[in-house]
């Protein structure tokens, strides 16, 4: 063993959490693999913590510090791994980091979906490397399979579902027929959902991610606000029932695909998907990542989306590539930002929707409903009514149409008195 | 744009068959893409094929030698691409090829999981890259994955459908009830087996797969004829019957997995898989790889696993990372092997097994064939049986044994004049 096979890579951990506490028990557990994997040893300095007093089982407390800036910036560290979360002090923290000569492994999707250009360039000018895949769908590998194995490829389309939570609640209300807010509680008790629902349940959890996902599939800066969003507390028993009724289930999907005009459509929709689509059986906490390529076809990825094992995992394994680089004097691939898509407006997004409305049974009704449709160029492809008594439910599933025509649609049948005015109406993806 | 930018990075083809034809087509058509996200351009300047006379729809004659020799041996090369298949002289060109100093691109699973070490360890001397994501289930990202994402972990199985004639085949005898050569005759007809089947249907393309997939999950060099392997010629109407009775589904399944005492166990087999498992879903010419880990916890990927798009798909990620490397002076990951663990010997596998079958239908007899199973030390974890006049079927679920002591009691339960001599045996996973 040469010299410098025995010098140890120095690594600072920032946050020390459900993952970091994990990933700090691991490099510790796994250290011999690690070096062996690596070429040479690993070696935690330091982990930033914001309550130095609280108890931490299996954590040596001489490493503790809370003054995550200095740690951050030590030039002799070679690898930082930020688990903090949030914008800032992240931000400040990873840009230190890099500043200082560090190769950074994040899972802070909201920074990198509101900022990640930042953090990038930050990068690519200090020639160090930033990877990042466990802030997107947990342990499943998605950040990398995007950003090298499809690189030759043209990918039009990912869906995933990459929120645990919100799969779960769905899941719950499909399998036991209950509404949102008790399973919401159910699994607030089981530690499934956090005392705050909001990022989960609204969907900018999922929105960040869906950022993160078409940055790299159409190779365009996509921010979080770029993303149209839509969460699940408005799903009710009828929209589960009706799901089925139709043959589908619910689940909140993230999408990103290629608009006919080469903008990207990005969002977070909840969505009715065929029982036989690959994504209709991703059950619990959960997560799946459906891919459309031109050359690869239909790819999908699933596994455990979320928790301090999993997480740990993905950020171990950028740990290990992160180092494998420096000891090689090696890169990882840079942001690829050359495509510069525009977004496509929420209004022009095409979809195809199902649109459940209570009608006077009477004649003439259906086929009112089928020429305002038909007014505003949304066609329709199955009706399907049913009597109950003087009304009558019926269902519509349409062909492709954006959400501004179904909107103006939706408009025009709540003024007429033939049709009640609620209106539920969905997206449907995956046929 | 500085000089350097400009000056394309020079790519020779081995090979200009079904994946070949579409990896030049690509390189043409994708070129524009193909420079922005390598950052130089990319330039075809020779494709090495068998016949010159062979007409080739799209492909430049100009580009066409039959010196395959001349070719990979270029200095000027930087990227050679081997889509030759086969053993020989892929071997030889691709040792020349990194000798002039190329970083390679192959899909050649028989090669690799024959002698991959050799391919490596030149590579290594060079200082070039060795990218074969396209080896192993076509389109599929499993490669990479293995190689990098899960580096930080403990792979403890991979289990997958890498061979799409054989899932074709056996999803056909599932649907369509039929005996595997009438089924075998249709997929040959439609393309999705060869005129010689062998390869396929005797499981050895699953093989070499079976073994560059263990080698990757638990760095160790595994060699193809480490790989125990059982073809699915031998699989019946009754096999597939039997398992549908039992809730399950006959798959071809490579599977490589830590055994209680370190070694590896890896083989092929047919194998029952229950309806539940992701796996048991995966319909006709697809591929899927599941992958147990300590922390990621579960995983499955699945996608096309074959044909020239896909292939191609794979080929091209390959072909842009290696060229990234180039242009950043970087370096993708070597071979990992310093786990050196050794094959757990065949007769030592552990699996649960399903066997089935005829007895006489006197009393005494259940208690003669369970006594002979916990002799050999299987225990049995479901029994089930069905007279039928003067015989009974007996179908017996072990709980996990090794094939040995299965076999020990298959030969003593054969003695017996109350049982059959014809006793179907069949491999269960994923419960």
């Amino acid at each position: 063993m040469t010299m410098d096979e025995a010098t140890p890579l120095k690594v600072a951990l920032l946050g020390c959490g459900v993952v970091g506490s994990q990933v700090a028990r691991l490099l510790i557990e796994q250290a011999d693999d690690l070096r062996a994997r690596i070429g040479r040893p690993l070696e935690l300095v330091g982990i930033a913590v914001r309550r130095l007093s609280l108890e931490r089982p299996g954590i040596d407390r001489a490493l503790l510090t809370d003054d995550a800036m200095t740690l951050a910036s030590r030039p002799d560290v070679d690898l930082v791994i930020e688990l903090l979360g949030g914008i800032e002090p992240a931000r400040s923290l990873i840009l230190a980091a890099i500043g200082a000569g560090s190769s950074v492994i994040t899972a802070n999707k909201a920074l990198l979906a509101s900022d990640g250009g930042t953090i990038y360039a930050a990068a690519e000018a200090a020639g160090v490397d930033v990877y990042y895949e466990a802030a997107v769908a947990g342990a499943i590998p998605i950040i990398r399979p995007l950003r090298e194995s499809l690189v030759g490829d043209e990918v039009t389309a990912v869906m995933g579902i990459v929120n645990g939570t919100t799969n779960f609640i769905l899941d719950k209300m499909h399998t036991a027929g209950a509404d949102f807010a008790s399973v919401l509680a159910e699994a607030q008790e089981l530690g499934f959902a956090e005392a705050d629902p909001t990022a989960d349940v609204e969907g900018y959890d999922a929105a960040a991610k869906a950022a993160i996902l078409a940055s790299l599939a159409f190779h365009t800066r996509v921010k979080l606000s770029d993303v149209s969003r839509e969460g699940i507390t408005g799903i009710t028993s009828a929209d589960i029932a009706a799901a089925r009724e139709m043959g589908c289930v619910v689940k909140l999907l993230a999408r990103c695909a290629l608009s006919e005009d080469g903008t990207i459509a990005v969002g977070v929709h909840p969505t009715m998907v065929p029982v036989s689509h690959p994504l209709a059986a991703i059950p619990g906490a959960y997560n799946a990542v459906f891919i459309e390529s031109r050359h690869a076809g239909r790819l999908m990825f699933m596994g455990p989306g979320a928790g301090g094992s999993p997480t740990a995992s993905a950020v171990l394994g950028d740990l290990v590539t992160a180092a494998r680089n420096r000891v090689r004097g090696a890169r990882g691939p840079a942001e690829s930002t050359y495509s510069a898509r525009g977004i496509t407006p929420a209004g022009r997004v095409r979809s195809r929707y199902y649109v459940s409305m209570t009608v006077h049974d009477e004649p003439g009704v259906l086929a009112q409903v089928a020429t305002c449709f038909a007014s505003h160029q949304v066609s329709l492809q199955a009706v399907r009514q049913e009597s109950e008594g003087a009304e009558a439910r019926l269902g519509v599933m349409t062909h492709q149409a954006t959400q501004e025509q179904v909107d103006a649609a939706l408009s025009e049948l709540r003024l007429m008195p033939e049709v009640h005015p609620e209106i539920a109406v969905m997206r449907v993806e995956g046929a």
